[in-house]
């Protein structure tokens, strides 16, 4: 086996400069080892109830990251050829290991990407691998990841505690009976691990589970949900429920940050239609857009901290939806538009201190013009960071660079990792942790910023501001 | 006192790099002390006229700059404890030391936003403090700047002259009888004040002030300025006034750059809708959209340069409008479109030699898209610095970075502070300065452009091109 | 004669600080002699076929560069003043040592643009210039290279060989009989020139020239291309006609990226509408959509690669374009959305793994947003290269910063230099080369990529991506 070494460099992500370098490295060297705080990701909260073992190197690293597999797709690599299950569940007869070397032939096609660095700090870091990824060593590898998963160490509640995760929050429907968080707490285990209320299938009239969504939550809250008070009595109660299950946070994933302020009687009549089915596109929009009022009004109430993720395109590959389902890498992002839309909510509720609203965007081009004016303003709006196809090295230094101007480093929350990949927590808060150091270094030594205000804001960024902003 | 030294860095802003970082010394050696050119700004001509000592350090450095305030609101400082003053006139009686001490012990807010930048650069060079702003060092810094504006040599005029302000222009309604700018000529004072012709009230249907503007118009000039003809002899008339007083250049915030070319016919028809009331908002930007073609024409025929300022959404924040007024740091940007809406306007006059319109934009992605291809192309179109909330230094970076290719430097007509924050004036084309002598040590070090060259650069930036631009 | 001397460092366009700049170098070494390919472009065949001398230094570098012109113009130089022929063909009696005056007197205009960078390039490697231009060295420029011109080794076939040119494409209309293409093949000489077929004024109903183009489709093909079915022949069969003269690709340059994949009766209905002329905005807009669709479909079978370059407001510049007609610098790109646009397509063939269609943008704020993302799913698409506006080294850079999250390198296809200007070829590959491995140098300097790793990156991006993406 003619491998190539696999390491992982100390200074890696930062400036090459020397100067510059020096003083990256002293802010790392201050919240290197700081506890991850994980306030919004996509984790199974079964693995940690379960505390199952892992089954082998493809099923855990490769199938469920459409970072992954959507690269390999681009290039030709059919889903069938690394086993990625069909929408009516059935799956290709494919040997895991035969994935994995499709997979490891195409590694090269990584090269630059952010998956390349959390993969082979995964690699390196979670399995000790030492030699790179390619056709040569693509049993080693599978032997190796396959082999470790087998033991004690590699389950899942053990992993968390060595990757040192102090809180991490998983994602539900209101429909979850969140009885994996339910065991959790009850195992006596001391692993933090809270949910977050999402509701999108019961708030989307154009979700294509949103009718029988929408009758389950009338059976699990005991409420008349074909009525506008009772439909929001609904929300009331599985909201305190969420809360009992640690929820701190809310999330609305829709298709833009559209808002408004209807009054009750215009909100009923809108809803009357929407229960009625065959919604209108602008009555499932301006239905959407009044639901994240209502969130905002019932968040000054319990105290949940809401955040809009908008602007994607989900399933925009017709075939492949039909045949594989959501979420096979074909979300595209979209032109967003904030300040308009998001007009209604904030003339409500934009001033209140006590209302927390944490924005995303999928649109880098509204990051200076519209977010970071907007959180530099409102006392109730924080940016959340770079998100999902932008949470890349250049993705994270763009949006420092476009943000601070006007929003500051105080206007931000820290760092989310939004994965389900749940191994490569560690190397992405290492890359976001590096990237700020990297980001405030440049200010230091461009003599905007003296070193001891840098290390300031390097611990506010990676532990302090996100356990405030989402109040854990 | 446990204070921490304050300090302004010989080499802050240069590229951190040794040997850019000793090319951007040597072209910022060369500009460091070539008088200010200020074509556009909203410093208040009272000051140059009366030259009355600022009240305190809150008065002139908190209250007046928006730029802190929203920063300080956002993170939930009400406006009242900084004694903001109300729509009404009225104030929260705030003692102005405290409203000092919110601030101070905010300031790291600020890190590494402009306004740290600019902030600094006043308490170290003109107020001589050489310990940082925090809550230690608040009532050091009240008393001393307070104490210091006391004296003769922190008036208005002597400020003026220790800044080595060669010429600095204000912004001023039509309605304004310029008196302070004639009773700064008659006094004797050598500083050159001129003003600027800046029609927004009497132009734009929808400015809550429009129709008492438009009646006072009518007063001011003896025209009858509720005929289409009468109207634009009107403008005319002031504008001739406006020169008289100094000015070279007109101004036109607009929610768009939208340009229209009615013929005589419609453009009366229009505006006789519009001066009925109730306009529609069609009708409303419609009329804006001539006014700028008809500023053109005026242009052409008097000489003073024209300026377009579009895409702000104004006072979006409802409540605060009501209770605080305008200018609050509540105006967000919008997108803008250029293309398509400066055609009309382009048709017209866009070939002609001696008319210069100077393009400005809140809207970042139009710089290489649309803004750099216009200006490469069109002889009488410059573009503006980057502008409010992209006047940081990363601000300034990509606006040459993203303009460079298509309208190089020649196109651009170097920096404007555009501020009423008089004592950054220095600050801030100091940071100008020092962020193009960045830009073009880059090119050089990358060997795209030889120093000579990149010495002369630095010059027409800093001190040849907007005399040129702005006809000074 | 007190020139100043003209070099091209060795070290161009590398990052400046040293340990980058070796990575850069030691990159750049291995592909700074690759062959250039050139897959998309805008020569003239008769050059290749005629082998005629070029004429003078004015004919050949300043007239038929918009990119040159249209910065003169902008800064009030007239186009008559050097010699840009009018619409009608006629053209200012202008002297080409006098117009050579006039560009070299206005040479710095061009600092810091990719312009200076191709022009100083072809001056100092093709002429052996070693002084710049400027006043004082513009006879000596003009009476060097207009000798040189007259000489058998700049010749366009020995340019050709010269620069080592493995193969050119240049690009036709349908309605081109490619008799120069023939008269190359049948010359015996080996230089491989290969055409591309850009069908605009036969799918394009807005085009100026369409009745009369589709008319002459007509005549060539012997369809009836009137009605629907014939008219797709006559297309089917002038792609046969390309391929026999090597083309490998086709080109639409639209003015936006919409598809549309209607029904055969919807399509033929359509096409009725169409060809009887007085079409309106949405039924040209649908048309150009369908057409791209059955464009795809027909490549699917024949083979050619399909390149799209959308979003350009041609001719913007009225009074210019009535004087001078198209390409005279008044093209100016707008806003281009993709998503939505291209889906319709992309539902038809975005899965198809032979079929391979490539994109391209003027709206830099799609790379991370949509193009990115959209190449990084679907297997039939792939990016092309910064385009026209955007292909200085700042652009290069954005392109490569903000694709490379979502697409990798392996979904972009490699440079295409894009022009007429043939001298400048060298230049502006080595430009990209160069960029390319800054970029790369960058990488490793940060420790995110093995320098062995980069090697075949930079290998693969300069010569075998463009190869197996147009299929040569």
């Amino acid at each position: 086996m003619n491998a190539k070494p696999l390491a992982l460099h100390e200074d890696r992500l930062f400036p090459p400069d020397a100067p510059t370098r020096a003083i990256a490295r002293r802010l790392y060297t201050q919240v290197a080892h700081l506890p991850i705080v994980s306030p919004h990701g996509h984790t199974d909260p079964a693995w940690f109830a379960g505390n199952e073992a892992f089954a082998n190197a493809t099923e855990l690293l490769l199938v469920p990251d459409h970072y992954v597999f959507r690269m390999l797709y681009s290039q030709g690599v059919p889903l069938d050829a690394i086993g990625i299950p069909h929408a009516d569940g059935s799956r290709a007869g494919v040997d895991p290991r035969e994935a994995w070397r499709v997979f490891a032939q195409n590694f090269h096609l990584f090269r630059g990407t952010p998956s390349s660095m959390w993969l082979n700090h995964v690699f390196h870091d979670v399995f000790g691998l030492r030699v790179r990824l390619d056709a040569g060593t693509s049993d080693h590898y599978y032997d190796t990841i396959t082999a470790a998963l087998q033991t004690p160490d590699f389950r899942p509640r053990a992993l968390f505690e060595r990757f040192n995760i102090e809180v991490i929050a998983t994602t539900e429907s209101p429909l979850d009976p969140l009885q994996h968080h339910a065991a959790i707490r009850d195992s006596g285990w001391n692993g933090r691990v809270i949910t977050a209320y999402r509701p999108d299938a019961v708030v989307d009239p154009e979700h294509e589970q949103f009718p029988g969504a929408l009758e389950q939550f009338g059976e699990i809250t005991g409420e008349n949900v074909y009525t506008w008070d009772g439909y929001l009595r609904a929300h009331r109660q599985r909201r305190e429920f969420f809360k009992s299950r640690g929820a701190t946070s809310t999330d609305h994933g829709h298709p833009t940050s559209a808002t408004a302020d209807l009054s009750p009687t215009e909100a009923s009549a809108l809803f009357d239609r929407v229960v009625r089915g065959n919604v209108s596109p602008q009555d499932a929009e301006l239905f959407r857009a009044q639901i994240l009022t209502e969130m905002a009004a019932m968040s000054l109430d319990d105290g949940l901290v809401m955040q809009i993720h908008p602007g994607c395109f989900r399933n925009h590959n017709h075939g492949l939806f039909q045949r594989y389902g959501r979420d096979k890498g074909a979300d595209i992002p979209l032109r967003t538009e904030y300040v308009h839309a998001l007009k209604p909510l904030l003339d409500r509720f934009g001033n209140e201190p006590d209302f927390t609203l944490i924005l995303f965007t999928l649109d880098e081009s509204t990051y200076s013009r519209e977010l970071a004016p907007l959180a530099g303003h409102y006392p109730s709006l924080f940016l959340g960071p770079a998100w999902w196809f932008h949470d890349a090295p250049e993705g994270m230094w763009r949006f420092r660079e476009q943000t601070l101007a006007s929003a500051g480093f105080y206007n931000t929350i820290g760092f989310n990792d939004d994965t389900r990949a749940f191994l490569s927590i560690p190397a992405r808060h290492d890359v976001a942790r590096r990237i700020d150091c990297a980001v405030l270094a440049k200010l230091v030594a461009e003599h905007r910023m003296d070193e001891d205000e840098a290390m300031e804001v390097a611990t506010d960024l990676a532990y302090r501001l996100p356990k405030q902003a989402y109040r854990l």
